[in-house]
């Protein structure tokens, strides 16, 4: 199956560091006990008073079109797109453009701005929007070639941004809901290209590697092998790609999607496989949306970093991390998760719901 | 300065396991890559249908005393209490009992429950709430002398609790308002002791001691001296302790309490200590309140585990992180958060508001 859509090529000129967004002083910090790393994004700044009389409950986004910063980008002062994808009738249907509050400052190396003990540099990164073109066709309404395109352009931005001298890991993430941390309700994923490895990935490739040392087998292929197996924590799949609760679920209805075939990076998907992804993914989020009745939750691929070196024992992924709790005390302070219900029993009823479907 | 506390010594019949603490069958499954651990507590469990109809939106919890459970435990048919300490006239002030719904099965010694490739074992542990009376007083409206009370039975439940066979890390945190996963409105705190060493915990033995081994010196010493010198993350110091918002803070006014001495143990607190710890502490909760207009936020403390070993290069403090914003998908993909704040000018106004108390 080929996957159709009209491309513009990605215009020169919104790259070129004279565009409106805001070369924000960001700051990555480094905890110096474990070298962990935090942003702390000036440019998206709050003053102390900001803080004053904030309403920290937090509900469902409203559905108001007539002023969605994403329903007609241009009208809101957006004209920086760095990739546009359009019908035949030139209308558009999915578009990429710069941040308006970005995390991270574009363009520049990072400089150090060490302080007494402690390690910092400057934020210099890449953040970007992927905005689809219905306020109200969430991700698991739309089709599945329509998915399949959002794909194809997280691995068009990917592949672009890789190649720029400070990105060392490119992080691509969406937000669904309010309580998941989406600030405005029109559809839209975000890509976050850093110079730092983030601590998670770090962990997971040297997981992956050390498994590998011991077992001659990627720990991925082992999970998703074993899963295929035994069947009760499965999702959903077809021959490509498949859907499970992993066995150490942080959430109920948690649900890992993977290329069944080894493969270290996602930016190699080819296009069969982007539609083969496209419809494991939407059973996926549309199990999770009948089961848990229309969660907040959000999901990210984790994927090798593009910093020059192979990692030929990692497997790349995606999360869906359903907000079906709240990560309290506990969880910050341990860093071990409490989920409510075993991940066997969330996948039969995630499965019950896909064959109700059809 | 002497605290005085009228205290009962722990009821025996409380632990002898023919209480009415549900025996959950919680699970603890480790993460095949990354080793890390997750609780299934099918104690507290759901089934999938409770998912329908789930409100995922959160807003504060409300004054109702009437129905309260930690208001009249005894009347909520809780009669377990581990400890309680009274006033003169024998009415309590504090008390301690199991958790109705814990997250870890009480007296066991934990038992495999591996599965094909991964590992897990039965979540063996205590999980106990610590209850002050007043259903409206927090922590920072009480009295100083009342805060080292709290303080007083964190450190009598560590010891007890440290003893036993299967505990190899006691996590003690507090949250507050229902964003930061408070469930009931009353004024508690919570005690989970585990047969696992938290990752977080592991991953800061580990910076700490990689730390001393380069530099001869407590990475945490380091830290508050530096903070000290500078000043200008400084909340408040008094000659025991000092606050700050530390220098990659995660969140807007996240504050560090630190003994200024070395000290890996909380455990080992002194009474003189748990009074000055007091008063820092409630001059820092009080200016969070007060800058950030009354957040939701926990608070957690990070000390050795019991496991037998020794920990010289490990520094115990308390972790109070206010949710001044949400961790989305770049959070939980990267482990890396962003923040809106520098420290210094959160420490800045914290400060002013400690002044203008005065």
């Amino acid at each position: 199956m080929k996957i159709e859509i009209a491309k513009n090529k990605r215009s020169d000129e919104a790259d070129n560091g004279k565009n409106s967004v805001k070369n924000t002083d960001s700051e990555l910090r480094q905890d110096i006990v474990t070298g962990d790393w935090v942003v702390i994004a000036t440019g998206r700044a709050k003053r102390p008073e900001d803080f004053k009389n904030n309403d920290y409950s937090t509900h469902h986004l409203d559905g108001d079109t007539e002023h969605c910063y994403f329903c007609d980008p241009e009208k809101s002062g957006q004209k920086k797109d760095v990739l546009i994808y359009r019908r035949q009738d030139g209308d558009w249907t999915l578009r990429v453009f710069p941040n308006k509050y970005p995390a991270f400052s574009r363009g520049r190396v990072p400089r150090s701005l060490a302080e007494g003990p402690y390690f910092a540099m400057t934020g210099t990164g890449y953040h970007e929007v992927i905005v689809t073109r219905s306020h109200f066709h969430h991700l698991p309404d739309l089709k599945v070639v329509e998915i399949a395109e959002v794909f194809d352009a997280f691995q068009d931005r990917y592949l672009d941004l890789m190649k720029k001298k400070s990105v060392n890991y490119i992080t691509i993430f969406h937000n669904y809901g309010k309580e998941a941390g989406a600030s405005i309700a029109h559809p839209h994923s975000q890509l976050i290209a850093i110079p730092v490895i983030s601590p998670y990935i770090r962990q997971e490739l040297r997981g992956a590697e050390l498994y590998y040392r011991s077992n001659k087998k990627c720990v991925y292929c082992e999970m998703s092998d074993y899963e295929s197996e035994v069947g009760k924590r499965i999702v959903f799949e077809n021959d490509k790609f498949i859907a499970f609760c992993p066995f150490s679920s942080r959430s109920a209805f948690e649900i890992w999607v993977m290329p069944k075939k080894h493969s270290p990076y996602f930016e190699r998907i080819t296009d069969d496989d982007k539609m083969a992804l496209a419809e494991v993914f939407k059973k996926s989020l549309l199990a999770i949306k009948k089961t848990a009745d229309n969660p907040p939750y959000n999901f990210y691929i984790h994927t090798s970093p593009c910093d020059g070196k192979d990692y030929p024992h990692y497997h790349w992924h995606i999360e869906i991390l359903p907000h079906t709790s709240t990560w309290a005390g506990f969880e910050l302070e341990t860093g071990i998760e409490i989920s409510m219900i075993q991940p066997e029993v969330a996948a039969e009823s995630l499965r019950k719901n896909i064959e109700n479907e059809n």
